[in-house]
Parts: structure tokens; sequence; C-alpha cells
């Protein structure tokens, strides 16, 4: 994996900064915030195949990731009534991942696979600490941005998590059924 | 319910502080930070048995509260056809409830009971863009305590999430052997 600083590219700057307030990523920032983000940002080039995050990962797992271009997928939590365990969600140009490693450098909480050659932005958390000494107005617009996404993300979950109960609930009880007739068939 | 700076009244205040910085609100403030977060905060005395917070109510709901003294219970709105409540959590003295509000002002995703009179320091969220703008170094610990708090509640999330994945997937291939089986007994 190539590492180095996008502030000495500025095309991909540029670029960083213009997706950085993609719907997909954090669009209430400023264009002008978005640009001094992106001041902070490295460059990364990750191999097509490669695993470039795993689940549990606790070594270089403090770090954004802004994909600037190509593909990969994310492994992804199904719906109830879905029957696979795991399904993976694509993601391209404008996508923000590792938000939750940015903010506390805890272990990764799923796997991302490369589909192609990824051209990304990168936020290492201590430069992000840095941006927030620096320049707190910014820092912290960058930082209820993320905060704001992350709100998003919980309710989202909390609705799935309600969703999986309430299936669970009747998968349980149409099973009782069956068991309770299954037991008086075979006392008949 | 009664509403009033917490500013005036010193004791409410250094609780308020205190309670900030216990396990289950944000450990990770200083003492001087939490000071200085009291100082914005309001007090406010919720009556036993009131419903202080309703799911998907878009009124009132842009401010965090912490509870200084008294219990509540945090709920899920019952789904379709379920006649009970689902009891989420009992929660007392030091517990932070509301932070998704205070990032977003987006609707309640849970109702809160009050099984005791309660009292609360209220962060609002015109209170808490002031500290950010007045203190913004403090303003941004806050917010990085509260993004953390919110990260670990995601991850935890995940892990349930993938659990009741792998529940719902147990019981519906238990449930299709039993299906099976009896589609072949009739068929016998």
């Amino acid at each position: 994996m190539r590492r180095q600083p996008l502030a000495h590219d500025i095309t991909m700057r540029s670029l960083a900064a213009q997706l950085l307030i993609t719907p997909s990523a954090l669009q209430e920032l400023s264009h002008e915030d978005a640009a001094k983000v992106a001041a902070y940002m490295g460059h990364r080039t990750i191999a097509a195949g490669s695993v470039f995050m795993r689940e549990g990962d606790d070594t270089d797992c403090d770090h954004l990731l802004l994909v600037l271009e190509g593909e990969l997928s994310v492994e992804h939590h199904p719906m109830p009534g879905e029957d696979k365990q795991l399904v993976v969600r694509i993601m391209g140009p404008g996508s923000l991942i590792g938000e939750l490693g940015l903010l506390d450098g805890a272990p990764r909480s799923a796997n991302c696979v490369a589909d192609t050659t990824i051209e990304a932005a990168v936020l290492q958390r201590h430069d992000f600490l840095r941006l927030l000494e620096e320049d707190p107005r910014v820092g912290t617009r960058l930082l209820l941005a993320i905060a704001k996404r992350m709100a998003d993300h919980l309710r989202d979950s909390s609705r799935k998590l309600k969703l999986f109960a309430q299936m669970n609930k009747v998968l349980s009880e149409e099973l009782a059924t069956y068991t309770r007739n299954a037991d008086s068939d075979s006392q008949t």
C-alpha cells in the first residue's frame, strides 16, 4: 500500500475536497472546510483484490478513508428475511470508510476488499487531532459532520435491530407451534 | 417539567460535573472540562410516571439529559400486533440520554419513562453550539467523548445485528426442516 501526503498533489487534494462534501460523505461541510481538511489528508493506492481492512484488526486502524477512484466491497449486515448471513455493499468514489477508527483507533468492525485498484485520500487520527488543535473551528465542523453521520447509522441500526427482534419472535412462535404439534402427534 | 439554569445552582452543577465523567457518561473528560460543560447545562425536574421522550417526537428533541437523581426506563415502540412495550433498559444517576438529538435535533428513536421523580442536567443543542463557539477546545473534547460513545454503541449494534442474523438463520432452517417433514408426512 503506497502512501504519500495529499498536500503535495494538488489534483488529488482538490478531488478529495470535492468528494468530501458529496451526500455519501460529509455533505454538511462547506467547500472551504473541505479544502482545509483535504490539506491534512494523505494519499493511498490500494491494489485490486487486497483485503485492506479486516474485522477485529487492531493494527493500522486509526484512519478514515475517502474513496477517490475505484470500487470496494464492505461486508454488510443483512436485513431480516435475507437468506445470506452477510451481504456485501459496493462502494465507489465519495464513500467514506473507517470513521470509528478515526475517533478511537479501536479494532475494525468489518472487512473491506478492493474490487479494483483504489485511489483514496486518508485522514490519520494524529492528523485529525492536529487539525482539531490547529484549526478548532474547521476540525469541530468535521467532527460534527462525522458524529451526525454516526447518529444516522445508529438510528438505522436501531430500526434493523427492532425488525430482527420482531422477526425472531415470529419465527420462534411458529417453531413452538410445530414443536407442540409434533409432540401431540407423537402422543396419539 | 420544571426547567432552570444549572449555573445558578452550585450543588446541582457540581453534581452534574461529577456525574458527567463516570463510566456511564463521558469518562474521557477531565474534571475541569466537566465543570465547564456543566456551566452550559440547565436543570430539569421530571415527574414520576411521565413519558418525557417519545419515539418519533420531532419537537423538544434537541437536547441531551444527564440523570442526577432517580430512575427511568428506555422503551421502544411496540411493533404492530404487539400489545406490550418492550422495556430495553433501566437507567439511573450518571446515565446520559439523547445525545443523537443533541447532534442533529432529529426525532427521538425511543420512549423514555420516568420510573421515579428525576432530577436531570440538560444540555440544549443551542447551548452546546454556544460552548463550541465560545470554548472550542472544551466543546471539541465533549464532542469527541460523545462521538466515541456513539462509536461504542455502533460496534455494539453491529455485534447484536450479527447475532440476530445468525439466530434468524438457525430458526429459519429449523422451521424449514419441520415444514419439509410436515409436507412429506402429509404425502404418505
